[in-house]
Formats: structure tokens, sequence, C-alpha cells
């Protein structure tokens, strides 16, 4: 990437209630990631929200006094002509849809969940045509520019680009960037001392080595992590983790993990939420409803702090970090999901996996891992990697054998007969979003 | 092996009610497999059944004219010494133990099962201190002698055996010969001209190709499998497989896959089944005093019918097989448990596997599999795998980390929490069984 | 393949002074192997010759009493037409273009041989086109055909059709079966009794354990080897192998070898040979031309013994034996070359390799190797493998590129200069039979 | 590693004509790098070298007021007790024994070289012993601190330290950064904006990628490189590379390929050289002696210009840059040797390479190579680290097997009577300092 020229981003599902902090991350670093033209693209259904998000980032790029020009479309295809950076964060069939992938599995007693299970399934199952489609764009309109994707579920929307598409693709999640700022508040220490190494994928990974000033306090930490309080992120209750479970394990599970190692508790709090609150997707109904209402007030020119409860911290840290080592060939490290190629021995070679890697000019290169782990993290990372192939595989050819056989084997499920009943029900519920099994 | 010799050939657990049927076995093959000495090997505790048992398998020698000579003896080195083979059928805590390791699950809602989840988890720490005692005693006293691994969990005893000793160790399973029967049957051919091909370990077996004649009928036998009836062990329920599930598979499941594939309806099945009639042992209890009634009747010099009610079919034909195989160099090709070492390449080298090989006087070579599977086998596999790779640990070194982590990871167990307390009940109520935790 | 019907064969290079040991095999075994039409197929050039053996072949039928019709022909697709096996004996270019193939690397103090180094490159580049093209009238006239290419350099050539053709290959050589013989007879044992394992490709194959009734002596071997006459193939300089290197080595080299181990010593024979006699080509023309003058005797009706002098020994008796063990699916073991996909773990998935299979109606199945060998073997058949690789893509799609590294890396030139030397040569001299490199 | 605290450092070998360079490197270095205590270590028949080294070391610290103690010793334990790096640029044998090793293949029509080939191997063999016996010490004096290991050959000496110490070992070679710099000049940038992808093990090394402020620009290189002056070490021949190979290869190899690509015209070269000069030790031994001369002037306090002939440009550089990147956890990218573990899939793990890595400070860690490399690369590469492989374990247990096969198989032997005939030689001539072959 020539690093003199000013730069065209891209923002796909710009009308989201997230727009607001991305821009401030923007606006913040444009000294460093000089960008000239911030296109915000999103679908005719959104044009409300886009436009209401619109303007405020109008509003804060010019009280900013930042040379930034904001564009709104609802035509994707001239939104990404020449681009260098397309981000997505869309959310195929909006909050609605997830509801419906939060209920369907609570209907047969399995965990509903928007990124893992069945409910990640069926979100994976909606987005990644979508975003196939966007990487056939590029191919032909910005074939040079970075495909930065956000959209859950992260990992597997991004192997489907990595396998189905030319264009260098890499996935992005806050919850690295999360833990380390934990980890550095659990020891009192700035995050910039912190480093950590993480094995897994997307919303399935394991913290294996914490060091401090490059000393590594990996052994301490696990004995202070038993019990401790907030170390998950905001969308996921806050269940402690057990002591003699976290040593047996030798690694600190991320927030995501609670789906799997506490499968039994998770459920019923999940029943029990269903009941008294309705699901995730209906308290975040709500949440937005507020900010966008925020939104709306012409003298807002700033990131309402509200924002923040939303659950999407440090996600524009995340993207302009990126972008910004990537235009100016930092070689830094970064915690992003790219292709597998051997970094994790027992993982295929073609899969996406979420590693520390080095950020240049040229893209993400992995580091090799300092610690191996033994086959309690092997065995459910490669099972839920399976899952993750096999979901690519359906979303991809509308192949409904790989369906079948996706929800069949996810921990979260684990039953024929009901990942059967499951899988009816998401292609009944989610039939005008998945062009892929119409034929 | 020298193929001029007599064979000593040992039974460790001869008290068991299964001797009859290898003792025949070995009568009808005793042309190719000329044994000198048969030794059957018994504790002290056994030492009533050994002599019923013993009486019956002298009185089938002599009324066939077979020159075997029978020996019932409570020392084990004794036998072992000089020996040639080496056979282990031995129930470590007898069928009380299996009673207790079928209700601890149950207790939890999991599924309570002989050999495989926590009950086949407990049943690996009770049995793998004293085949690893074998082993020790065969490397001082019988290094060249081969051991014949009947004892479940097969695989992971087997695995136990090949990791921790330099004795030749083969593990040895029914389940194979009797799905290749069963499609035999099927198929109303000869099961001679039957030839499968299975990928998988010790009762997670998947027959990826079936071959009449040396026809690859695969594809139509999938067709015909869904909903039929007989494609089962005795002692497994018999659900029927789905038809679209069997093709979404590609490939014909074990007996033993019910527990994971139709998990729902295997444990509603047990905990009513616990309700009326008790658990398996004790139905199985039952069967076995019947069959000791029958043993003690002085007049009974051939085994008895009622023997195959048992649910160890096949049981005397495969152990003879490999011997005879063995001893006279014959290369034919036998399913048994041996050291992976690349055959499945998605699984380390060093764990067991259950696969075809060449059977020589060399031992067993195992054959390239013919047909690739996908991630629908591969993940599943590959978890169940790292849990037996954990059990191993935990059951030779008294590893409670190791323990808890296989627990937790088993898909039929699949929560920390649970894993934690069924933990706490097996290492309970198995106290004087599991030396290698009292430290 | 259905083992009731009656056969079609074809040899492609019918005309080879061969045929008569490959006709007297068939003739043998006819009662296992059921003929009913065996092709003799060859191009215009070679119509003389093919008339003389096709006559002789007619009468070794007759004088049999041999249910089998011998079909001469020029048309290579009426041949194919539905065939059960396709063998090919060819030489493209004849021994003319043999002898320039010796001759080329001796101008540049290279050793000059047929099958390995530049002269086996240059005959692959000729024969690979020629291959192909069979495989696509296989893959349109006789699908379920398998091709059995006994056409040297024999692994490349197999290679490439598996690459590149979805025609069941397999690559046979009698090179294996001769070190069996041999160690046969140096025990004084019926070859029957001897079993060894090879790892390797062709011509670069060690024996890594030689058995007797099924008991390893590969130690005692290795020590009696030592200087012994005999162990090698007719065609090849008798030179012994020293016995410290042989027990440094811990295998034993096949007669190929000593181009490799003794390079020095061989090359300086080469050379004094050419001055005496010749290439090796020119001694064979004079071999052949004496075979087809007795072929040519009206009262000739059996192989004549001269013909063993030829250096094929056994060249009947594996391609036999091969169809013969998959028409009647006999599951025994047999040295060929076939697709790798794992068996030696540290050569690529899709190369050719020659190892120990399972021979049944559905192919070869290779066997797991029994010993691992070194770095001493595995860095040498690393780097061969690598050239031939790169032979094959040469000389598929033309390419000088992979055409000047494969030369510049294999052993026997190893110069990057001198392989610049050799290829504008042999690129020159084979103008006429290497139409990739025409555009 | 602290890095509050100030260090001390130990150089083995101290004596050598190399030390002024390094001593000016840590002077400029010292505001990054706060060394305490600079331990020059000698073995007794260097002492009068060391003493006047260690003279213009100390006037040269003076000089520049840096606060460092230099220390003279030939008591190498104490240097090492609480270092924190030990370096390594001993010569054991000194120029006399490098003679001989240049001398010896060239008697035998074999390429003579340092670091590479016979003469290389014979290095190893004296020099590792003495680096385990260093690894042995610092594991009980100072189990902590970095092994920097520059002496040749490099890349075996580091593996055998890796495989048999826990001492953490990194190798060093000034030849990567060399390139880097040469890559600069050639394109007229400075070497900071000049990034490259190295795939191999030291002195064996291809740069595969090559990015001048994060664009690759590595295929047009290629087509400027052919013919290039310019591109090599100081010791070796600069013939020039053609450009049709060097297009082949698709890479650029290391200076030290000439040995391998062109070996016909390099050993011609040598054999004139021999006659006319000496061998190369023959050279630098005059050079040497002229250093010594300057350094003994007592006015002399800077390292004289003259020592930049000497061959080791960036020597000290490469060194420096390591230590502070660890010392303050720079995380920054090194070409250094290090255990592969994957990073070149087609090697072993256990073994070194040479690859980008970034150090911090927990050590080095390697990056997953960009781009992947054919069987050209592939087969040259596994043939000559199987041979460095072997010669580690003859080197380690005084292994004749692995000694010879070694010799045997190295690109520049290639034959076994010949590799015999080298061996019994280096054996001879190196008795002294081979206690490992005396049993």
């Amino acid at each position: 990437m020539n690093h003199k020229k000013r730069l065209k981003v891209v923002v796909i599902g710009g009308g989201s209630s997230y727009t607001p902090e991305l821009v401030e991350g923007l606006i913040k670093r444009r000294h460093e990631l000089p960008i000239k033209d911030l296109y915000l693209v999103d679908i005719e259904s959104g044009r409300e929200k886009l436009e209401i998000v619109g303007a405020l980032a109008k509003r804060m790029v010019e009280k900013a006094g930042a040379d930034i020009r904001i564009h709104l479309t609802m035509d994707r295809a001239e939104a990404i002509r020449d681009a260098d950076f397309v981000t997505t964060q869309l959310r195929v069939g909006q909050l609605e849809a997830r509801g419906r992938d939060e209920r369907i599995p609570l209907k047969y007693n399995r965990i509903g969940q928007e990124t893992t299970g069945a409910g990640g399934f069926a979100k994976a199952l909606r987005t990644i045509p979508v975003i196939l489609d966007i990487c056939k764009e590029m191919e032909q309109l910005a074939p040079d520019a970075y495909l930065l994707n956000f959209t859950n579920p992260a990992g597997i929307v991004t192997e489907a680009a990595l396998k189905y598409s030319k264009i260098r693709t890499i996935g992005l999640c806050n919850l690295p960037i999360g833990i380390k700022m934990q980890i550095g508040e659990f020891y009192g220490v700035e995050a910039s001392r912190v480093d950590i190494e993480m094995i897994g994928i997307n919303h399935l990974n394991w913290t294996t080595r914490i060091l401090i000033d490059g000393v590594d306090v990996s052994e301490s930490f696990l004995d202070k992590a038993a019990g401790a309080k907030g170390l998950t992120m905001k969308n996921i209750s806050d269940l402690e983790w057990d002591g003699q479970f976290l040593q047996s394990l030798g690694a600190l599970p991320c927030s995501y993990h609670r789906y799997f190692y506490m499968k039994d508790a998770m459920l019923a709090e999940q029943l029990e939420d269903l009941e008294t609150q309705g699901t995730r997707a209906d308290v975040v109904k709500q949440v937005e409803a507020e900010l966008f209402e925020l939104y709306k007030d012409p003298n807002l020119a700033i990131k309402p702090p509200q924002l923040e409860q939303r659950g999407g911290a440090y996600y524009s840290e995340v993207a302009v970090n990126l972008m910004t080592s990537i235009y100016n060939n930092k070689k830094d490290i970064q915690t992003v999901n790219v292709r597998n190629n051997g970094i994790i021995p027992f993982l295929p070679d073609e899969v996406s996996v979420e590693v520390n890697s080095i950020i240049d000019a040229d893209g993400a290169h992995p580091i090799q891992l300092g610690k191996q782990v033994g086959p309690e993290i092997r065995g459910l990372l490669q099972l839920v990697k399976a899952y993750e192939e096999l979901t690519v595989e359906a979303a991809v050819h509308g192949d409904l054998k790989a369906a079948l056989q996706a929800l069949t084997i996810h921990p979260l499920v684990g039953d024929a007969e009901i990942a059967q009943s499951i899988l009816n029900d998401i292609l009944e519920q989610n039939r005008e979003y998945l062009p892929q099994f119409q034929s």
C-alpha cells in the first residue's frame, strides 16, 4: 500500500449504531491514517438509520476540524470502487433475525446465542452470501483493497472469504484487545505493557501466555484469575471460573467459553431470562432505539458516552489500529483472524484462526505460537473448527448435508434429531435471507 | 514367531463367562493353532467362577479329543512366563463396579455407559493400572509375547499399553467383525465376500466403504441402511438411523454412535430403564448367574447356546483369527486397535486407532485408508480421541487435572461443573481400585 | 472388477522384444486370469517388429492350447475400447533416443543412464505426453480399466498419470521382486518365504526390512550382504557394497543406488565403456536384433531362453501377478508405484512412491511402513523426489523453468550451468518427440 | 529479562580479531543496552591475542567515556556466572585447522569450504563439543542467560545446542542483514526501507520476497539481479548469477549457494587458487597478522577501518541488535537461527532454521512465511538439512555411521567412497580436537 496517498474507506452497514465509535477513532488517528473519503453504505431498509448516523458523523468530523468527507449511499458498488479499505459491520435481517436465532435453540433446550451454536450457525447462513457478493464486487472494482470483516460470526465469515475469494481479508474482533485490557486492569498496569498469546478461533480463544513487560506471569495469573469478576465481555453473563478448573486447563478461556464449559448453568440462565426479559436481541433493540434517539439530537457532535454500554468496546480501536499498521507498514503485533497455514498445527491449513500476527503493508503474518497446548484444548478446538468448516460449506453451497452435520456435531447441539429440528426451523424462519437453499 | 513350536496361551480373567466361547474356538482351530498349554488366570475373589469355567473347559477339550492342557491358576506371573499370547478379558471391580459406572452419570442427567462417556472413563481408571502391571510382568517373563487386549474400554486400555510398555499389544473388539457379518446378512451373502473399511477408534468407528466381491456398494448401502433394524450390537438399543442423517454423514456409524448422535433419546431410554429394570449391569448380572448355573452341570461339555445371548458374539473368532494369522504369518486383513502412526492423518501418531491391518508373524500393519472423510467425522473423532489421551494420562499418573479435563470435554458430559461432580463420585466410589490417585 | 467376465488386455508397445515373456506368463496363469482378447498395439514405424512378435505370440498360444485371441493393431483407440487392463511398455524414439540420452550427460562428465539422472529426465520428457494421451483415450473408451505402467522412468511416468488423469494407474517394476528373489537365493530359501519392506521410489528404493518366514533377519543380512555379488540388476555394473557403508546406512540399497553412492566409480566405468563398447543402448540394440532373428523362426513357439539375458527378469511375473490379484480380489502384498498419501510421511501426498501394497479388486492399497528411516535415507529421497516432481511439471506443461531446476538439483547433475547445457542438448536432439516445448 | 538491570555480557573467543567491531557496537548503543561488565574469555593458547585485543577494547571504552568494565579472563566459568548474554565467536583449532578443512576435500576434487561441505562438517565436529560444554556451564551458572551463537557452521552448532541443552540459544549470522543492505544499495534506498523474507538454513538461504516500503518488488528484482555484481559476501567468489537461472528459481540465492549451483566453476577456481595463493585460511592468516599489528598500537582507541576488509561486516550490528531487542522487549523483526517447529513445514520440527522472527524479552518467535516454495528449493533444503542432522549426531555422540552418511549425502561430496576417505583424513588430522571419537 502506497503510504503517501490519502485513503478511501468504506463501511458496509454504515447505519449501525456502532458507527460513531468508528468515526471517533478515525478522527483521533487522522494524522497517522489520512482518510479523504469515508463511505457509509447501507441498504434501502436501513436508509433512516443511515441518515441519522451519517448526520452525526458529519457533525463529529466538522466539530473536530477533520478533513474527511463523509458519503452516505445505498450504492455499494460505487462506494467500493477504488477503495483502500472496506469494513463490514452489517447485520442481515437486523435484530429481528437475531431474536429468532436466539429463540429457536432454546425451544429445544439448547443454548441460543448470536455467534456460536445454532444461533451463530443461522447468522452465518444469512451473512456469508452477502459477504461473498461484496468480495466479488471488490474483485471487480477494488482488487487491491483489504476487506476488514467485523461481521459475526467473524471467524466463519472470514473463512468463507478466505476460501472463496482472492480479496485480502482479515477478520477482526474486539475480544482479544478486551482481554489484554482486562489483564492490564487486573495487574494495575497499562495495557501497552501487557503481551498475551492466544490460541484458537474467533470467540473460542484460549489465552495461553501472559507477559508483563516481557516477563511471563502466566502461572501466577491462573491462580489469581479463579473467581475474579471482570474477565468477560459486556454481553456475556459474568459467571466466575472455578480455580481448580482453570488450573487443570492451564489457560484463560475467553468469555464465550462459558457456553461450553458452563453449559448447564448458562442454559438455565438463558431460559430464565427468556421468561423475564426476552432474548438478548430484545435487550439490544431497546438500547439501540435509545441510542438513535440520542443520535438525532442536532447538537450532538461527539460519540455519546451511552454507546459504551452497547458492548462494542474497543471496536473502533481494533479497526483503526489495523488500518494504521497496514498503511504505515508498522510491523506491530495484533490478534486477528487469518488463514491458518500451519500456525495451529493440528488444524487444517485453509481454515481461519485467531492469532497474534505482524501487521505490515503486506497484511497480517501470524507468529509462531510459543506454547503448545494439550488434548484438553486441541480436541474442543478441532471439533468446533470442524463445525465451522461444515457451516462455510453449507452457507456457500446451500448444502443441506453439511448443514445437518454442522449442527449435529456442535457441542451446543450434539444430537442429530435435535439438529434436524433446529435446521428445519432456521430454514423456515430465514427463507428470505437464504437464497442459496432455494432451488 | 516360530511357527513350528506349540503354543502357550494365557487368558487373564479366565473365570469370565465368555471363556467357553474362546475355548470352543481354540478347539475348532487347533490344527492351525497348535496350543499345548492354555492358562486360565484369575484373582482370588474370582476363584469359584474360575473353577466352574475351568472344569467346563476341561470337559470341552476332553470331549473334542484336543491335545490342549488346561491350567487354572491365581499365579499370574507363573502363567505369563514364556507365554506366546496373553489375552486379557478381566473386569476390575466386577459387575458391581460397572453398575456404579452406569449410575453415577445418570444422577447428573448424563449417559451412563460401560465403555464410553463417564462410565467408560471410570472403567479405564480402574483397568489401566492392572494392564500395565501385566505388561511389566510380560517385559520380565515373556518379552516377545503378544498382548491381545479385549478389556474395555479397549481403545484406551490398548493406547496405555502402547504408550507405556514395549510389549507388542494389539487391541481387539468384536464390533468390526459384527458389522461385517451384519452387512453380509443384509445383502444375503457370506461374510467372506464382504470387505469393509473403517475409520475411527474403538467403539467410535465409521464404516466408510463396503465392498461385495470387491465391488464398492457403499452408496447404495446407505440408502438401504436407513431405518433398517439389526445394524447394532446386542447390548445397545436398536434405534433406527434416519435416512437423511445417514446420507449427510456418508458412512455407517457403529452402534455406539447412538450415544452421540441420538443422545437425547438414549438418555431418556436409560433413565426409564433405570426405573424399571435397573442398569445394564443389573441385567448382565442375572444373565451371568444363569450361565454359571449351566456351566456347573458336569454333563455339559460344549459351549451352551445361551452364551450367545450374552453379547459377545464373534469374540472367540476375533481372538483366534488374530492368533492364527500371527502364528502362520498369514497376511490377511483384520480390523484391530494399533498405534496410529499417520494412518488417520488428523490424529496424533502415538494414539490407538481401530483400522484394517495386515496380520503377519510380525504383528499388525495398518493399511492406508482408501476413503478420506470430511469435518463431520474428523471433528468428533478428534475430540473423543483427545478425551482418550487425557484419560490415559489420568489413569497412568493419577493426574486429577487430566481427569477433570477429560470428563469436561467428552461430548456425553460437556460441562466443567458436572464433570467435577462426576469425577468426585467416581473417585469416592472406586477408592479401592484407584491406587494411582492415593497419595 | 467383475471376476466372472473374461478379460480384454491391451499391451501398448506390443512389438517389444519383451512381449513373448508376457505372453508366456499369461498362458501359464490363464486359469486364474481368463483372457479372451489380447491386443498388441504399436505405431506404424514398429509394424515390422509387431508382426514378428505377434506371430510368435500366436504360435505360443496355439501350442499351449490356450483360448486367447491375439490381435495386432496400429489402432490404439480401437484396442483400448472396453479394455480391462492396459499395460504400457512403449519406448518413444526407440533405442536411438536411448543412446542419445546416455551420451549427452557423459559429454559433460555426468552419469548417462536410461532411467535416472539427465538420461531418465530426457526419457520422461518424451514419454509423459504419450502416456497422458493414452490416459485421455482410456477416460473416453475404458474409464474403469486399470493402466499398468511399466514404461520408464516408471515412477515419474506413473506420477504424471496419477496427477493428470483419473484413470486408475499402478506403476510396475521388476526390481522389487528381483530383490526378493535374490534374497531368497542368498538364504537358500524359496522367495515365497521371504518378505521385504521397501521405502522409496522407483529405482531409488531401500530395503529396510527382510523377514524369512516372518522372522526379521535384517540386521544379520547387512553383515552378510557386504561385498556379496549378485545383489544387482542385469543391466547395472555389479560393484560390491562396502560393509561399513551398508552398516551405516542400515538398509540394502537397490542396484540403481550405485549411481548415487558410487558416482565416481560408475562414471569412470561409463566413460571407459563408451570408448570400448559404446553405450548400453548400443549393447541392447545388438541383443534385440539377435532376439528378433530368433523370433522370426516359424518353428519357435515358446519364449526363447535367450530373452532372459535381456534384463527384464520377472517382468511377466510382475504384470500377471498384479492383474491376477485385481481380477480375483486376492488381497495379497505386492510392491508397486502408487500415490503416496502419507505412507512415506516426509514426502508430499500427491507423489508416486514404490511400497508394499495390498492388491484387491479395488486396486493397490499401501501398507504402513514398519520401520522408520533416518535423515540418511530421508534427505536423498526427498531431493530426488523433488527432481521428479519438477520433471513431471516440465514434461506436462513444457515448462523450461521446471526443466532447468529439475536437472540442476538432481544429484547426478548438481550444477546449474551444466544443467543448462544438458537441457539445451536434450531439447535439440529430441525436438520431434517434445511437442510440449514447441510454442 | 528485567530491563532495569545493567547487564553482564560474555564473549567466548574474546581474543578474536573481530572483537573491536563488537566493542564499537556496544559503545555506540550503550544507552539502549546498558552493559556493566563485558567479559572477554579465551583459552590459554590465545592469551597473547586476548591481551592485545583486550587492551584495545579498554582504550576504546575509555576514549568513548562509556561506563563499561572490560574483563579479560581464561576462567570461562567465572565469566559465565550470572551472565545475561553469552556470545560465542570461538574457533577450535584456529586457522591451522581451517586450512586443513579446506585442503582435505580439494585432495579428492571436492569443494573445500569453511562452513559447508566436508570442511564445514569437520569444523562442526570440533566445535559442537565445546559449545555443549559452554551450555552445561550455563545451565549451572547462568540458566536464564541467552546463548548467542556466531560460531560456524552456525546453523549446525545452534541445532546441537537447541537439541542437547535447555539454554535459550539463538544462532546469528551477518549474511541476512548483508543481503538486506545489498538490496538497499541496489535500489538506492536505506536498508530500513527494505524488508526481505528468507527461507532456509544458515548459509543456504533463499530470499523469496523483497519489499521496498512494504511494496513487493520481488519479480522485478530477479530480472535486475541477473548478472549484477555485489550480491555476495566478501569471502566468496563473486560469480554472476545467470538470468534464466534466477528466473527459473524464483528467488535470490545466497552467496554460499554458488558452491551448490556453480559447483564446477567454484571447484575449478578453488583448485587454481590453491596453487597460486593457498587456501582462504592462508589469506585470512595474513590479514589477521596485520590486524593484530595494528591493534598493538597504544595510540589506537577506535576500531581500525582495515577490520572491515576481514569479511565480518555487520557482525557487531547483528549481535547488538539482538541483545537490544531482547533487553528492551522491542518486538522487531530479525533473521535468526531458531528451532523450526513447523515454520518451514517440510523440515522436521526440531531442527534449526534461519527465518524472520519477532525478537522480544522472551526470545525469538518465527513469523509465518508469506511465500511457499516449490520442489526446486524444497528438495535441496531437505537434503542439506538431513546432512546437518546427521552431522549433529556424529558430533555429539562420536557416531561414525552418522558421520559417513552425512558426508556421503552432502551434495558437495555425493559419493560413499570419497566420503569415507575424507572422513578418515578429517579424523586423522583433527585427533586432538575430537574427544567424542576417542573410545
